[in-house]
């Protein structure tokens, strides 16, 4: 019989469902005695979990995965030692769930209270990194929820292994088993099921990259968070400081190029353009940055690429950047809402008012203002993790910690109040 | 040319689009003015709204609607100003944008802000009450937003009319036009572009019955807030004080039965049956309420209807409820989550343990406890006004008031920091 059926998704969902109902009011002793279970799980069952990595990488290595990806995906003893302290870091994280977000008592007396509780079943789809398993389970399981794992199937053995493990560790705890399951299957059908689970599945996370975003947002009728896609834009204003302009310009494009924060477009404004560009193309030149930029910005080198209207709306994820001159701080805002994906966006300016009127302006998850868009993280946030980085408006918009894995529910306390 | 094709709803969602970013950063005063201007101007020009009234109600009258419909769809001089007060009651509301929900200095120095932004432009799709026309535009207004507006074609003259009244009174103020607008069209074509025009519309909130939630949940690739299913139940715990019971149910039943937020379930512990069943079915009679009773109910009275699980799923909305016996407060929950929609439940009870256990296992937008069902609405809240009652767990639960039609935005101040 072929895993990842419709009714094995959908029966998976239900025990997540019933999981989630008894996870909900667990205080939170409970739920770090069992994160710390399931560190030590890790850690203890090492060659186990190890072995099966080493499958997923041999088959990868066969079929000719690139070695980026092939590092991404494998595990050693110090990588998993690294994954158990993240576990052990989440269990000294506050717990979110029963904090009162507003609490008043009303005119008739009633006490009213809003209370953050459970979203119930999360579903998490996500690409080839195994660790996104371990940090994904134990987020939902501090914020009280029953988590679906729907990792990348050139990660099946990995993530197999790694959720035995933490199920196993968890049969010792009074958080149930099924609060951690793997979505069965390996191919796209069984994701397709798990986005039709409405009822069963309070909401879906994809991670990874856009077009399996997109599939997940054009397909689930469960309700999803956006996660991300970041083409971060750099605007230099009149007014910057060009050394800081630079400063953060460099760090913003090469510090990690790979990863959602970093910029993808280089915006100028014209009057600094003279001063700052020569500046700004040897710098990224230096480091390995191929500058796809527009009429303008050619003007000033012939190593730069003329840049097309598709180069402003791509997030690289490498050692280039879209570039452009524009005429005023408004024409800067229109480029980002025309091109950008609400991510994060830098102004870099020594004018009060025109870092006022830009983060006003700027429709982005995140506004930087005399520093580098690489800051958009949770953890720089101070929120200790993050599950990932919402670039959509509704519930959670930037980087989500544990609180942002909550809904509320409103208590109101009467003596026999009824309504007249 | 027939109204309501994909062109036509795209370039109103586009001329929203526009619109909100126009009115995003207005400050308060401005949008107060505008809400003021639109108050007088529904007064001043009552006349033509009334009379575009009269042709909807005559067309309902002759295509055979029923009274209540009729009463619904109606607007005359006091109901119009009555609309305009609750406009300029929205006006007095504080502003929610740029209320800072975080803020806190990072340990590099970075001064790290979130801030609410208003979400954009927002769809509002409902039924045949032209009160609402006014309420959504009020409300998304002041937050902010554009709206786009789709009632009832029953009202399709008077909402029209009421928009371009409101249109026109914006004209002489700071506020783009196209804030308020019509979706054009009359059949359900013209919601189905509304509904795929991802990208363009931030969010649809469907107002209605649960037929038209439910073709919103399953085609809509706009994120959707749902609303307003309510099959909301009483349990009359073991403990609890008979006379108060009585009063909660009967309450909760019978002052408003049309709304999500009476009650269609009793749960009674059975303990306590036989002193108070038999009061409660005499009561429910005296008031003209249908019982839907299981076995244990129905042993009671013969004026019990035997109830099918398909009772226990229905939200009537009408002097008719269904009841059934438990043998613990366990049960109650339990049947609470095989069958409510996850509005309001209550409990009457005198131990603190059960209250306590009740509201913590039930899995609802609301949990009442002593209280009657009826206060869950964003007035009685303390809200100041409701755009509607969110039955889902993401982004709004439970009453949603202005703060609930706004995202937020993360804003980070430095000195050219960049990332080590």
């Amino acid at each position: 019989m072929s895993e990842g059926t419709r009714d094995q998704v959908l029966e998976v969902a239900a025990r997540g469902r019933a999981a989630a109902a008894d996870l909900a009011p667990l205080p939170r002793g409970v739920k770090d005695t069992a994160l710390h279970a399931i560190a030590d799980a890790l850690l203890e069952r090492a060659a186990e979990i190890l072995a099966a990595n080493r499958v997923d990488v041999e088959r990868a290595r066969e079929s000719g995965t690139e070695e980026y990806m092939l590092d991404r995906l494998s595990l050693d003893a110090d990588r998993l030692a690294a994954i158990a302290a993240a576990v052990r870091n989440v269990a000294g994280l506050p717990d979110p769930v029963g904090e009162a977000v507003r609490g008043y008592t009303l005119p008739n007396g009633l006490e009213l209270r809003q209370l953050r509780v459970p979203l119930g079943v999360v579903g998490i789809i996500y690409e080839g990194r195994p660790n996104v398993t371990v940090d994904a389970a134990a987020l939902t399981l501090k914020s009280g929820n029953a988590v679906l794992l729907r990792g990348s199937s050139s990660a099946y053995d990995s993530n197999t292994a790694l959720v035995n493990v933490m199920r196993d560790a968890l049969a010792g705890t009074e958080v149930p088993a099924d609060a951690i399951q793997l979505v069965p299957g390996r191919d796209r059908e069984s994701v397709k099921h798990l986005m039709r689970a409405r009822g069963l599945v309070d909401v879906l996370i994809p991670r990874g990259g856009a077009s399996l975003i997109n599939s997940v947002v054009e397909e689930s009728t469960v309700p999803v968070i956006e996660t991300g896609v970041g083409n971060c834009a750099v605007y230099v204003d009149a007014s910057a400081d060009v050394d800081m302009a630079l400063s953060i310009l460099v760090n913003a494009k090469t510090q990690r190029p790979s990863v959602c924060n970093a910029a993808e477009t280089l915006l100028v404004h014209a009057d600094i353009a003279d001063v700052f560009v020569p500046r700004a193309l040897e710098a990224l030149k230096d480091r390995g940055v191929t500058v796809h930029g527009d009429e303008r910005i050619a003007a000033f080198s012939a190593d730069v690429v003329p840049a097309t209207v598709e180069d402003y709306r791509t997030e690289y994820l490498s050692l280039d950047i879209a570039a452009a001159i524009v005429d005023s701080l408004d024409e800067a805002v229109a480029h980002i809402r025309a091109y950008g994906s609400g991510h994060t966006e830098a102004i870099v300016t020594s004018s009060q008012p025109a870092a006022r009127r830009f983060t006003a302006l700027v429709d982005s998850a995140a506004v930087a203002v005399n520093a580098s868009t690489r800051f958009t993280d949770g953890e720089e946030f101070g929120f200790g993790a993050e599950i990932g980085i919402s670039t959509q408006k509704l519930h959670a918009r930037g980087p989500m910690g544990l609180p942002e894995l909550t809904s509320t529910k409103y208590v109101f306390v009467g003596e026999g109040h009824v309504r007249g």
